[in-house]
Formats: structure tokens, C-alpha cells, sequence
């Protein structure tokens, strides 16, 4: 078995001592007679996996008691209908951050639900940045502020988060557990499990107790964080196997160290912005002071250079570098489980076709 | 390793060869040095497993062009509530049938919506029952009938589907693929996929096309139809390794012969019932003509001899056999990958248990 270099923006890299894990139990789970994916939800097997994750992601995140754990479906995407259909009453208006393309889905949704203010537009901005947290234009009473804490497109990302009077909304999909944040400060974070965090399937959400109490009362059930906080994220039949790889991945960070972790990421993301850095034929795609240390974007040359890069990056054992399709250019996706060898190989790659081709 | 005898209703039994192909390509898929839990969902080889799956549906079901397969998140618990915001009408009425537990739960989500008529109610008939398809006074002009094709928890199912100048929707979650139907006769179809089609986390959805284009445009994206048609069910990332479960499951039907394993359940089903008439110390709890071929409930003459039952059975690898905590009893769920074997070490214990406390 030979593994590569997998840099995809996600589904992404796990490690592999949890692929390993799972492989192992994947026919007789744990010596249970059967596979985790046929135990029943509500039976101890799989209980005691779905407490095993919730617990590590408590533990991890220091989440305080005013806030509830929830691992539901439908990823981001579901969450921006969850969320102003919680949370944006009839009368009310949400304000929204615009930084990318992942904001334009949220915002694209919300006015979907209900009243949204932009109250801060660099979206098309080049180089791609955020907004800057002092400069929002907040609306007085506004039923949240929502942001994307990092845009896994155009590898721009939140440093200093904005304070407001109102509950800060945060799509932390890109960046959920690769760095130190206050949950205490947020209203609601949620995630897409596919970055940091697992397999696709499961999304995270931490929601703040008085807020989904407080939520419209009147839409379906299966929208309601309340239904889900009354249930124990188990209203529906969960996700099991995503939440199974979901509390291994989440066992690996708190035995590899979460401060060690978050430090690996700074000095990862490093690696590659002195690499473009110290070059003329790359060009970084974010703004100094916004750049992600997940996703470094950047650009060679020309739109020529930059397939060659691809296919010949590919060929070398280094996957996925292409950019996103909307925007081009190349795009290193560098989360938690992706080892720093990966990153020297890409710096080495880099140095070589830069002299084959500079 | 020792495989049990899993009757769960679900998450339920997979092919042990379905859980072997797996486990073998767990770490490194089919020689591509990844997981399919770490492919992009847009890369070739997980595109390939999501093409397969649903093109094993389109053959298995013989779907016609009228209709999309989508693979969607949520479980039928979704579907409850996105059927309505989809296909009724402000000024609508949806015709609901009554025939247990999850009718009831699509029941209570469509009334957060609009307006339901309930136009048959056997749901706590004794014994457990669904509507005759000939007896229902459907509501003219009403925006569809909804049924469910088998009550999991009470064991009753639908040997006939009734015919209505409205389209039928059908949640078939325990058991799609599990007998033969003529697709082209229901408006939707939807089933969780975690009794006959694969593990927890990815919904079948089978809609006729033209609904979905008529279905309301001003809710949600993430909850129309028609948007997950018009991204061939990627407009957020799929739960990838779900599917791939179900593409395997489905590759193992086709192979094994969908009408040879069409008489091999309604023959496992035979032999319990057989085993119950048999008896005056079994129950059936379903009456005789909506037994169904899936959840085989039954109880014994006191709840301490279902209790003692329910321990003994677990003692001898017989597993999952309590029936729901709502209702009671006992509970044989016996999907197509449960085997035949298993259902007659059932009914050798059940012989067994009787000799010894009837």
C-alpha cells in the first residue's frame, strides 16, 4: 500500500492510524459480532461511540456549560437554512459578512428565511481577504452576526474575530479544531465534518442553550436545534459510521495535543507562505493579514503554468492541488491530519518546477 | 471472529461480503493510495462509486425516465418534513393514512407545514394492521396520498398499494428493494437506507420529475427536490462513504439475483409465521393479511416471559430480538442480508423456549 499526498479541501486526509482502526473493526466491531454500521443506534455499542465523540469535542473545545454539542446531517449547506430559520424572526433582520464564496451560499440562504443586511462586502476582492473585524457596520438589534471563520476557496481567513451585542453565528466548516477559540464568545459555531473533524455525513453544531430555546417554535421538527437538543442528536437515526470515524479523529487530536496540533498547523502553513514568498514566479492569492493556515492558495505565471503544475504535481504523488474551479489556481488544503513531510514534498516540488520552468 | 445473528431493525445486518470489500480497500481504495472516506467528491473515483449507486437503484427498481434517483441526508425523519414544503400547497390538503408509529411521525411533521387529512387511522388497531386500499374516502384535488409501505415497529405492511388520481407517496424505508413495485405508479419514494440498502446517513429519494419542478421554489434550497436533481445530488458534499456502502449493497442484490431474493424473504417471513401458527404460545401481533415480510413481531403469554425471552434469545447469539420500547414484545427484523440460517436457529429457540416455560 502506498498512501500519497492527498491536499483535497475535503473530504480530506484523516489520519491514518484511525483509517487503521477502522479497518481493523470494520467486520466485527470491538469484538461485538458485528460491524459498528449494523449496531443499533440505541444499543451500547454505539451509544458509547457517539458519547466518546460529543465528549471529545467538549473536552477539546472547552465548550461551556451554556452551550450544547449537536451532530446532525446535511453539512454547511443544511445549516445555512437551520440557521435563519431558528433564529431570524419574522420581524428581525440577520447581518451577514460577505468573504468569499462560502458567505455568498450562507447569504444566498438566509434571504431565502427572512431579512439580511451585507453589512461588510469583500467577496470580490483581490487580493482575497475578510472583512476587517473593526470596520463592520453592525445593524442595532440585529438577530445575529454572522461570518465564515475561513474560506476554504480563496484561502482567506478571520485572525481576530468581531465582537458584537449580538450572538455571534460562525461557519467554522474549513477550520473547525486547527486553532485555539473562545466557544463562550459564539452564539452558534457548526462544521461539516470533512476538514478536521472526519468523513462527510456529519455536521457539527454547537449551539448556545438560550438561543435554540428561544427559536421559532413553528417549523419542522427536524429543523429545530431544540428537537435535536431534546433528543440527543438521535431524532433521527444518526450518521453512525461518520460519527465513529468522527470520535477516533477527534481521540487522535486529544492524544497527538491539541496546543501541539495548533502550533504544527502555524508552522505548516508557514512552510508554504515562505515558499511563495521567497519566489517571484508564485504569487499568494490572500492578503498578508487574512491568510488561511488550511487552504494557501496562489497563482504561477499563467493559466498554462498553473495545469502544468497540476498534472505534474499529480504525477509526483502530490493530489488535489488544483484550485477550486470557480477561480483557478492552485490550492494546498493542509488540515490537522495532513503531515508536514506533505508539505516539505510540495516545497521541494515547488523549488523544482520553478527552476524547470521559471 | 465470531459473526452474531443481528434481527435489529436498523441500522440492521450488511453482507458480510459487502463488509469484507470494504475492509480490505478501507485505508488505500482500490489501489488510488486514499480512503474513499478522503477522495474529493468530485474526483473520478468516488464519482465512479456514486454513479454506480445510483445506476444499481435505476436497474434494480427499473426506474423509469419520469423519475430521478436522488441520495440525500436526513432519513425519512427529513423527508417528513420536506414533502410537504415541497408538494403541499398553501391553499392544499395532503391525504395522510394512519397505520402506526412512523405514519404518525410523517403525519405530525406534515401538520407543521399545512393542512393534513388523516383519511384512514388504524394506528393502534389490535391486532396492528394498515388501511385496506380500497376502503380510503380520499379527498378530491388533494396534493398527494401519503402511505407507509411497512410499520417497523408493529409489523404490518402493504400487500396492496391503493390507486388514487393524486400521486402516492410512499416512505418505503423498511423495505425498498425488498420486493417487487411498479415505480412508475408512486409520485415518491423515499427510505433510509439503514435496513435493505446500507448503513445510517444516506436517504433514497425516487420522485417523479415533474413534481419536483412544480414543487415550491421559495423554501429552502437545501430542502427542494428539484435542487438536488439539478446538482445530481451534490449541491452540498454527499456522505461519501454511505453511498459507497449502498453501491456495494445494491452490486450485491444485483448479483445475487433481485427476484431470487424476493421469494427468499417472503420464504424467511414464512417459516416464523409458520413457527407463531404453530403455537398457542406465540402471538403474531399483525393481522393476517399485512404481515409483514420484514419486522416479524410476536408476543408470548406475560411481558416476564418476553423479558426472559429477550435474554436467553441475546444468550444465544439471537440479538436484537426486544421489540421497540413503545410497544413491547418481540421483534424479528429480517431485511435480505439477514440469512436464512438465522431464522431458523430463531425458530429451533423459539421451539426450545417454549418446551421449557410453556
Amino acid at each position: 500500500m502506498s498512501r500519497i499526498y492527498n491536499f483535497c479541501a475535503g473530504p480530506a486526509t484523516l489520519p491514518v492510524e484511525v483509517l487503521e482502526e477502522a479497518q481493523k473493526d470494520l467486520v466485527d466491531f470491538r469484538g461485538c459480532g458485528m460491524s459498528i454500521m449494523e449496531c443499533s443506534h440505541r444499543g451500547k455499542e454505539y451509544m458509547a461511540v457517539q458519547e466518546e465523540a460529543i465528549a471529545n469535542i467538549n473536552e477539546l473545545l472547552n465548550v461551556p456549560d451554556t452551550h450544547e454539542v449537536l451532530l446532525l446531517q446535511g453539512g454547511a449547506s443544511g445549516q445555512f437554512a437551520m440557521i435563519p430559520m431558528n433564529l431570524l424572526p419574522a420581524d428581525g433582520v440577520a447581518d451577514y459578512t460577505n468573504s468569499g464564496a462560502w458567505a455568498i451560499k450562507a447569504i444566498k440562504e438566509a434571504k431565502n428565511v427572512g431579512q439580511v443586511n451585507v453589512i461588510a462586502d469583500c467577496g470580490k476582492d483581490v487580493p482575497t481577504r475578510v472583512p476587517s473585524p473593526d470596520a463592520l457596520q453592525q445593524t442595532p438589534g440585529a438577530a445575529y452576526l454572522h461570518i465564515t471563520s475561513n474560506e476554504t476557496i480563496s484561502g482567506a481567513q478571520w485572525k481576530t474575530f468581531p465582537t458584537s451585542e449580538a450572538p455571534i453565528v460562525a461557519d467554522m466548516s474549513s477550520d473547525i479544531l486547527s486553532r485555539s477559540i473562545d466557544v463562550s464568545t459564539f452564539g452558534l459555531i457548526y462544521a461539516g465534518a470533512q476538514k478536521n473533524l472526519g468523513p462527510s455525513g456529519v455536521t457539527l453544531v454547537i449551539v448556545r442553550k438560550d438561543l435554540a430555546a428561544a427559536g421559532n417554535s413553528t417549523i419542522p421538527n427536524i429543523m429545530r436545534y431544540q428537537t435535536h437538543i431534546d433528543n440527543g442528536s438521535m431524532y433521527n437515526t444518526p450518521p453512525c459510521f461518520a460519527i465513529y470515524i468522527l470520535a477516533l479523529t477527534t481521540r487522535w487530536l486529544k492524544n497527538a495535543g491539541p496546543e501541539a496540533m495548533y502550533k504544527q498547523n502555524v508552522d505548516k502553513a508557514k512552510r508554504l507562505y515562505d515558499a511563495l514568498d521567497a519566489s517571484a514566479f508564485y504569487t499568494g492569492t490572500a492578503a498578508l493579514e487574512c491568510r488561511s493556515d488550511m487552504n494557501v492558495t496562489f497563482r504561477l505565471p499563467s493559466e498554462e503554468l498553473e495545469a502544468q503544475f497540476a498534472k505534474e504535481s499529480t504525477a509526483a504523488g502530490l493530489m488535489q492541488l488544483k484550485g477550486h474551479r470557480s477561480v483557478g489556481g492552485l490550492r494546498a488544503s493542509i488540515y490537522n491530519a495532513f503531515p508536514t513531510d506533505g508539505v516539505d514534498a510540495l516545497v521541494a516540488f515547488m523549488k523544482d518546477f520553478e527552476r524547470a520552468n521559471g
